[in-house]
């Protein structure tokens, strides 16, 4: 028997794929490097199923039906590239390569013009969804060749979370589109997270709120407007108790942030095409300075703040702080948005915004309602320069506006770091200005070194022999 | 005749080198690709001083005295590599190449490895100042070996900029240092420019002040705390009358503002390095947001927000915004020097800050009063870990807070943005706060993705199987 695709790397989303593959009827072959971890996994489980192992590379692409699919999911980087390299000795012409991590876009443009010389087809496939979605239903984002992904549709899409319009996989666009628009997905997804917990530091220090009442506030907005993965497992992280302690679990961890680079890919390729993003950047950065705590408990002790207590009405200003994370969240999509569109025409890709909203609806961490919002605003028009201009959200903003203000103006007042909520606020206060200050900058990049300018009454540059005085 | 030193690249910046150096009493042998350019130069320039043209590079080589020193004034990027390559065949070992373009660091430390294997000494030498510092005394920035250094040493020493601590050039770390410094200087430059016009701003908007009043406004500021060169030019700047229209030139300017990528770079290195940056970063962003002017004029007619105008006593609020302007520069610069902190430690530099300091106090864009307390902090304690923690800007942290705040707080009532004046408030509240919410973060990562955590109680890292509901 011939199966119906290859799968190399049996770590944890590895095998998880594999079991969501065979769940769904389709034969999937196995190889992992250190190969005992093949037969420990067929011997666990591939019983009742069509799961074939391989001992070498060679192997495996002869239990391949053709044109092969093999799908790697090993670390990003040089081992992708190593893995590339052996297996095209055993591979034909058209066979198809798909890469499952996270590796950069840039990289996964670079494997598609090699391989494409070479007659192989390759596809850039974002995987988001965590070790669960991946077993139960992630969300897919290939980059490939349309043909390419034809071939392997009917596998990607039957594994791939089912939400109402559909399952969370579509073809995204060429080369490096599927792995750029996940890179995006996990820049909003810092986003997210970083919103997420300045309303919990709020609520935490200014409104002196335990865990069992942040449990309820999460609660009460997952049922409305900020329904999503995120507001429901940070209801239950609230929850948990620790069994060292008996208190609640989220108070016994370190304030120290990990990241893996996503995050940071993503600010770098917004520098790079010139895309303001702010929210999620100031994210990014919020971990960054939550790693260096031993520098903040020495500065805590010396550099001082004012009273950080609120002594307004709680469920008032709670509600206002429920408002301003949503606005802030609006924002931060509308520039993960922006970004795609920048890329698109960068990178040439025609993508498809209310599809990529569409891919995220399920299956990913940040799923959430909210995305039908954003893909009807882009199915409405499809060249919507920014998701702020979109009637929903440009009537949210407007309703939730005075409450978001309230907030950031109360946290600078109290001393409360609120950098992804003001980095917001100045975001939406920065895209509906007509004229901001630049023509200053631009004053004073003609003073000292001549770069010219643009006057607002006629088209052209123009450079000035300014006075000195 | 054997000339000091040679230099490539005749454009303005190149130009005004040679005439600094000839000034000095040097020879300088130039040589450019469009070799009339030579000729026209010494047509112009070169009576009564030591100023020899050569119309190849090979000439030019043999122009030199031993170990020869060329400096390359052209553009970063490829013609660097293309320039290097073509003066290779007529170098010997122990010659030293200066590249004092805008080069990416990386790049140089490239170059320095490769040529050092070849025998060839390299100094990536960072020069500001524009075209009148290039021709009266430019703040320089040398990388290089020490002994490299110290051959060119008497040239550069001479040429640069002199304060009274001494020359604006001092050694500043091996191969990619210069580039380095000079990078984080137009970083925090972009910051600096931006809080200036953010100020400029809020006093148009909110308060409608004349060029002439701002005029008034930023004399008065330069003769205060916040004294250096970009606010003396910014004064300067409305005064300036539009010939067109009598109108002051810079409500003519077109409020779309140019980068040249330094900024970008910084905040990119940044993100590499985790430092948080936000100041600089929202000044580079609020570059690209003024880009997308079509989009905001656009946005203008649709988003809406409150009255702008202040209805406080005036000169309150402007005192205030003076404060709220120095507090921010502070957060800037002790963000600037944290990156070349941590630069420092990844790339083993040994850089010496106090130095740094000393090397911008003059001949450059930042030069600034302010920059004898950034050294002094630095002499004060060497191993400061940021300087919002040196006792000087400690008290006028405190000092001036509250007006910050204030500011800050008001514009965001008004709806007028200020994305790095809110940024450096949030920069300073995060880095004063012994606990941040990142516990938050690491919970939803260890929940959704296993990603584990560390506790506040004890070492190790820790995973928990959360409560799915």
């Amino acid at each position: 028997m011939l199966y119906d695709i290859g799968l190399v790397g049996l770590a944890v989303m590895g095998e998880n794929l594999v079991m969501n593959m065979a769940n769904k009827g389709f034969g999937v072959a196995v190889y992992n490097r250190t190969v005992s971890k093949v037969d420990e996994f067929l011997a666990q489980n591939a019983e009742g199923k069509k799961i074939g192992g391989a001992h070498s590379i060679m192997e495996l692409t002869k239990m391949l039906a053709k044109p092969r699919k093999v799908m790697l999911m090993v670390k990003a980087g040089k081992p992708v590239d190593d893995m590339i390299a052996e297996l095209l000795p055993y591979l034909d012409q058209g066979d198809i390569i798909i890469d499952g991590g996270n590796s950069y876009f840039q990289d996964t443009r670079r494997r598609f013009d090699e391989l494409s010389r070479k007659g192989i087809r390759f596809i850039g496939m974002g995987v988001s969804g965590g070790e669960e979605g991946a077993l139960k239903g992630p969300s897919l984002m290939p980059g490939a060749e349309l043909s390419a992904y034809q071939e392997v549709a009917p596998i990607f899409t039957a594994i791939a979370a089912q939400v109402a319009d559909g399952p969370c996989c579509a073809y995204v666009g060429p080369d490096g589109a599927g792995h750029y628009v996940k890179m995006v997905h996990n820049g909003i997804e810092y986003g997210d997270m970083q919103l997420i917990s300045e309303a919990y530091y709020i609520m935490k220090v200014a409104l002196g709120l335990s865990a069992e009442e942040l449990y309820e506030v999460f609660a009460e907005w997952n049922k409305g407007e900020l329904d999503s993965y995120l507001i429901e497992i940070t209801r239950d992280v609230f929850l948990q108790q620790d069994e060292l302690t008996g208190k609640p679990l989220v108070e016994m961890i370190l304030d120290k942030a990990g990241q893996k680079g996503t995050g940071k890919w993503t600010s770098q390729s917004a520098l790079d095409l010139g895309v303001p993003t702010p929210t999620i950047t100031e994210a990014v950065f919020a971990r960054c300075m939550s790693a260096y705590k031993e520098e903040r408990v020495a500065a805590s002790r010396i550099l001082i703040g004012p009273d950080d207590q609120y002594k307004g009405d709680r469920k008032v200003f709670i509600k206002a702080i429920h408002d301003a994370l949503y606005a802030s969240k609006i924002c931060s999509y509308a520039q993960g948005f922006a970004l795609l569109k920048a890329a698109d025409k960068e990178y040439g890709w025609n993508l498809n915004y209310g599809d990529v909203a569409l891919l995220w609806r399920g299956g990913c961490i940040i799923r959430a309602q909210f995305l039908d919002r954003i893909k009807e605003s882009f199915q409405q028009d499809a060249d919507l320069p920014n998701l702020l201009l979109a009637p929903y959200f440009q009537e949210a903003l407007s309703r939730v506006q005075d409450n978001w203000r309230l907030v950031v103006k109360t946290c600078k007042e109290l001393g409360i770091p609120t950098p992804s909520f003001s980095a917001s606020l100045d975001y939406y206060d920065s895209y509906r200005r007509a004229v901001l200050p630049s023509n200053l900058i631009q004053a004073q990049r003609d003073y000292f070194g001549a770069h010219t300018y643009e006057r607002v009454d006629q088209p052209g540059t123009f450079h000035t022999e300014w006075i000195k005085k």
